[in-house]
């Protein structure tokens, strides 16, 4: 299966710095794994492996940010994979795609990386109804429990190598359950507005540290108390990550 | 053992509506108990357990608030429960005071309440050096594991009945591990100030409940970007919390 033309959009992230290929009626990225991209610690001529790369939004977000690169990413849907295959070509930014399951690494992703990033989907098997998309349902469904990501993530890090999640801050619990093996966890609150409750989180943690685990200061995305329709509104520090491409300075 | 009359201090809480004895040397309460017990959302009427209750601060504060509480304390330290059962006296709030294990409960405590609250000595067992007064160590100093506490407390609440803790913020990974049994799970960060990572966390769940986890906004304890050693600088919620008695809005 792949997407035909007419199935997919151009869409522009990083303030128009990416222009990136998506499925028209599946799942569609949003400003998730921008964040997520952001926020992991790469540098210059490390590795990454995303998993569940989907499009790669995520994985192009961190090469146009940090040069020098090898990014790999990993996708269960082929149609996604063949579209991040194509994003690659594109923007230039060489995202090496393998399709497969994350419990079942193909060959050529058993080496070890010096970074490992997801964003997995968020609804949990239970809940909710089913997405009317195939793809899109498997896209935001848990199909694979979390903590097989969590899991999976570990066995590809190097020693000292770096996982960074976004998620549903409903699910923090699971993800913190999942986290032996790694120290120096660290979880960035995302609130929408000031004083409001987190709905998503950043959690970084570090393949065998033994740091003590960090709450931090919520980063919260909009100014003001309520949406306004008529323009955007993201806080500073947002505006800076998702339109500018700034790394998430909160980790320190 | 207990404490000499030469060895005790009175000290207020709540603006003054308490006066309570505490060790001189020993365990003190500062701010922690009080913001427990603000927690807590026990209603007129219901019995409250608190679990390593010193000399009663949390229970005190609780009672001062809500009337017509049933509060019962267990506290394995036998001198502390007798600065205890003086409070009790002196204040004319009803805490009864038991003395043991929370391992081997009393079996006087062996029925079920509608809420249990608790703040557990905060540091591990290899941590740091241990305090000079043994008391004092051992109110500090986790003795038992956590995970204890809270399977006390899941063993002594009616179904649907509340457990309030306080904690280090680093020990929140460890209080959502032993979290199964509870449901509706809310974790209020404590910050010391706007944009600084929590060092406290109150964790609130209910016994066989359903509903989500969820991650609140933090609560932040001092106005200002850094401590002015001249003027007692609490922000509004939590000067309402510790001076008035109010409180704790942030569950809903």
């Amino acid at each position: 299966m792949s997407f035909p033309p007419e199935d997919r959009t151009q869409d522009l992230f990083l303030g128009g710095r990416l222009r990136l290929s998506q499925p028209r009626y599946g799942y569609r990225a949003a400003t998730d794994p921008v964040l997520l991209a952001a926020a992991c610690p790469a540098r210059s001529g490390q590795s990454v492996l995303e998993l569940g790369c989907g499009v790669g939004v995520a994985s192009f977000c961190l090469g146009a940010r940090v040069p020098g690169l090898r990014l790999h990413g990993l996708e269960v849907q082929s149609a996604y994979a063949e579209l991040a295959r194509d994003n690659a070509q594109a923007t230039g930014i060489g995202l090496a795609v393998h399709e497969g399951d994350l419990r079942d690494m193909p060959p050529a992703l058993r080496g070890s990386f010096d970074h490992v990033m997801a964003n997995p989907p968020y609804f949990a098997p239970q809940d909710g109804t089913a997405a009317r998309d195939p793809g899109r349902e498997t896209a935001l469904r848990e199909d694979t429990p979390l903590s097989d990501w969590v899991l999976a993530a570990r066995k590809r890090l190097h020693p000292g190598g770096w996982l960074t999640m976004i998620h549903l801050a409903e699910r923090l619990p699971d993800l913190l359950r999942g986290m032996d093996g790694f120290g120096a966890v660290a979880v960035l609150p995302l609130a929408p507005r000031t004083g409001r409750m987190a709905n998503r989180v950043i959690v970084r943690a570090r393949k065998g540290a033994r740091g003590p685990f960090r709450l931090l200061a919520p980063m919260v995305l909009h100014e003001g108390a309520r949406h306004d329709g008529d323009h955007e509104s993201y806080a500073p520090e947002a505006r800076a990550i998702l339109r500018d491409g700034a790394a998430v300075a909160a980790f320190g």
